[in-house]
């Protein structure tokens, strides 16, 4: 099947699934995370497939651990849905009601988007989670994974579509895009008309190719190039924590902090017992001229450095000599992601909170709290960081839209 | 200046406009109607080139009507302005706070857009709407005109952006594309980074131009092929008041009608009396077979007819079997703006108001309401006809994003 035919299918299941109720949804996602279990035997088959291939290709061993699947990560997958399942309902709740002088009323009422496309990459996990979200959210979705995890996606695809259409789901509502060449990837950016958003979910190379290729809206999410910024104000050991969570806790992802700011007046106190903390745990520091003298073992930062994503165990370090200069760099060379002050002054931390312009902008906590779950959404789909339609972490609501549902007796204009 | 420079001032001028009073925003706009008043002869004056030039050019009279200005134009362009500063304030409420176990306070905060690019058609009244709107909702704007109003709309932003900057709005926030070439606004649209989201107003054409060339995000708007369906139990009277309203008040625009579907079983009471009355209004009937049996004076409709905007007296009809065949028909044809039925039954009323996927869904009134004034948003920069961020009429709350602030006392994850 084409990509336009598989999103044409999707498109004709949308319109059924709307107006399934709540209750068949959950149901359904109940069922999945059974049927998803039953066929763990295939899965795990498809997957060491999947791995065997990807070794032969030498591949790394981190993106060999992501494309591996074993019985826990399958059950982690079927509990995602049954978790998924007891979220609130996200469709048909009204956030305003407005009843107008010439008697109409308003009515705006949430509604799923209709066709969600989502392109991600090796982790064949991503399958079941998207596809719990969508349906959910009373969405169709085609899916379409990195190659590499092509025979792992297809089998859990298949287990799940199989019993969300036994459970009321119509046929045709979940598809995955089994031709893994670039073109229909392409293709499937420019089903205006068929596909309502793209989400793209992976790394930065991806999502820059679907910006640039896409007719159809996209919600970019991801990139993060995160901030700590320790003012003169600040407590230095709880700077020193800070940093150390927002590094180290888990470097791979997009809310890790990648540079660290310190006001001039506090990096004598501050650096060098982050220096210390930081070595142990196997951070490289690249510094600034004034960091560097303050923290042993440290080497020069490049320019490039402070608008670099490493994703690993580095961290740029810079001494500034204001607030200003500070939130100037976070603008300059960040992504708008997750940024964070250490202060203790109230007019210092409100002005942080304004004056950065980031989805999500912290006052003495870690930037690694930006995420769905931490915010109290019960899932997450990805992490926006554009400014439309959805800003931040993404739960269930930011895979909906609005109509507006008007009853009237007759009103003409 | 090329567009880039143009949208770098822009993006520069956006960061200091977000953190801006809604005291000194509202002033401002009253600022820039005075202004405008007073600037009224040199507007007048460029118009006059503009209309000038356009006429050499042989453009139709319904095009110079658009581009040309008088002083009652301009008062109705400063009265937009004042009305604009009286509305709420869209930005810095928040729609969540939430507390974490962890005591994290997170708190959900609207934001300006940043930067907001506008491509429209000749229209120079546009150019004071866009710019009120904007500042309103504290962004910066990139304004790119139709080519044949590029005088005037030169005239009114000196004069709105000298005024704005007097009353405390940065330098740079409000820009105008000066070149009329079409590769500079090819350019704009590529912008990603400086320009935060693109509003195309206008025609299909240059709404699909921008849709198929734009990497920035965009919003589509406006292109509507809306449709009445008079249901078997239908008030025929009402039917009729409804559908010359929808077609007849204001044909040009994207809520009128222009599709009338009729259930076959009340066909013959509805459609003579709905031929006269539309044929008395000037309207070409364009009909299916059974339809024009009963309207007297109508011709046969084409396939291509059933999507077709016609922007004009032309109304295209159709008799269907069921209200299924309706809702069908609409679904296959529309454009999913809106769309409205004439029922006096409540379960076929409520399954129109689920089952028809457009952004606005009538029970008994006119889709000539789909307007941000008649539902109470006060003011309008467009009527989306996508999904995400947007749908329906756009007013200030449209114009912003959100940003998360959160306040800690030292949380790590």
């Amino acid at each position: 099947m084409t990509v336009r035919e598989l999103a044409q299918q999707a498109k004709a299941a949308s319109g059924k699934l709307a107006i399934t109720s709540a209750q068949t949804r959950n149901d359904a996602l109940l069922a999945m995370a059974d049927a998803l279990l039953a066929a763990a035997p295939d899965i795990l088959r498809a997957n060491a497939e999947d791995v065997r291939a990807a070794k032969e290709c030498g591949m790394k061993p981190s993106f060999i651990d992501r494309l591996t699947l074993d019985e826990k990560r399958i059950e982690g997958m079927a509990n995602g849905l049954r978790k998924v399942s007891l979220l609130p309902d996200p469709i048909g709740k009204s956030d305003y009601v407005a009843v107008r002088p010439n008697g109409l009323r308003i009515e705006k009422r949430r509604v799923p988007l209709g066709v969600v496309g989502i392109i991600y990459e090796a982790r064949p996990n991503v399958t079941a989670d998207a596809i719990a979200l969508c349906i959910k959210s009373g969405n169709a979705c085609v899916l379409r994974g990195g190659s590499e995890a092509i025979r792992s996606n297809a089998a859990t695809c298949d287990a799940l579509s199989a019993a969300a259409v036994q459970s009321g789901i119509p046929q045709g509502a979940i598809q995955l895009l089994r031709d893994t060449d670039r073109a229909a990837a392409s293709e499937m950016m420019k089903l205006n008309g068929l596909i309502d958003v793209l989400i793209p979910r992976g790394g930065a190379g991806l999502i820059q190719s679907v910006v640039q290729q896409a007719t159809v809206p996209v919600i970019e999410t991801g990139v993060g190039v995160c901030h700590v910024y320790i003012d003169e104000s600040a407590d230095a050991g709880m700077g020193a924590d800070i940093i150390e969570n927002a590094k180290c806790s888990r470097p791979s992802v997009c809310n890790a902090a990648e540079t660290l700011l310190v006001h001039a007046a506090i990096a004598d106190r501050a650096l060098p017992q982050i220096a210390t903390r930081l070595t142990a745990r196997g951070v490289e520091l690249r510094c600034d001229a004034r960091a560097k003298a303050l923290m042993p073992g440290s080497i020069d930062a490049s320019e490039e450095d402070w608008s670099t994503e490493y994703t690993d165990l580095i961290l740029s370090i810079k001494v500034v000599d204001s607030f200003d200069e500070a939130v100037k760099h976070i603008e300059t060379y960040g992504t708008h992601h997750s940024d964070a002050i250490v202060t203790s002054r109230y007019d210092v931390a409100e002005r942080f909170l304004n004056e950065v312009n980031s989805a999500a902008v912290y006052v003495n906590a870690s930037t690694r709290f930006t995420d769905g779950e931490e915010f109290g959404f019960g899932a997450e789909i990805g992490i926006s960081t554009q400014k439309i339609h959805a800003r931040g972490p993404m739960g269930l609501d930011e895979l909906t839209t609005v109509k507006y549902a008007i009853r009237g007796e007759g009103q003409i204009r």
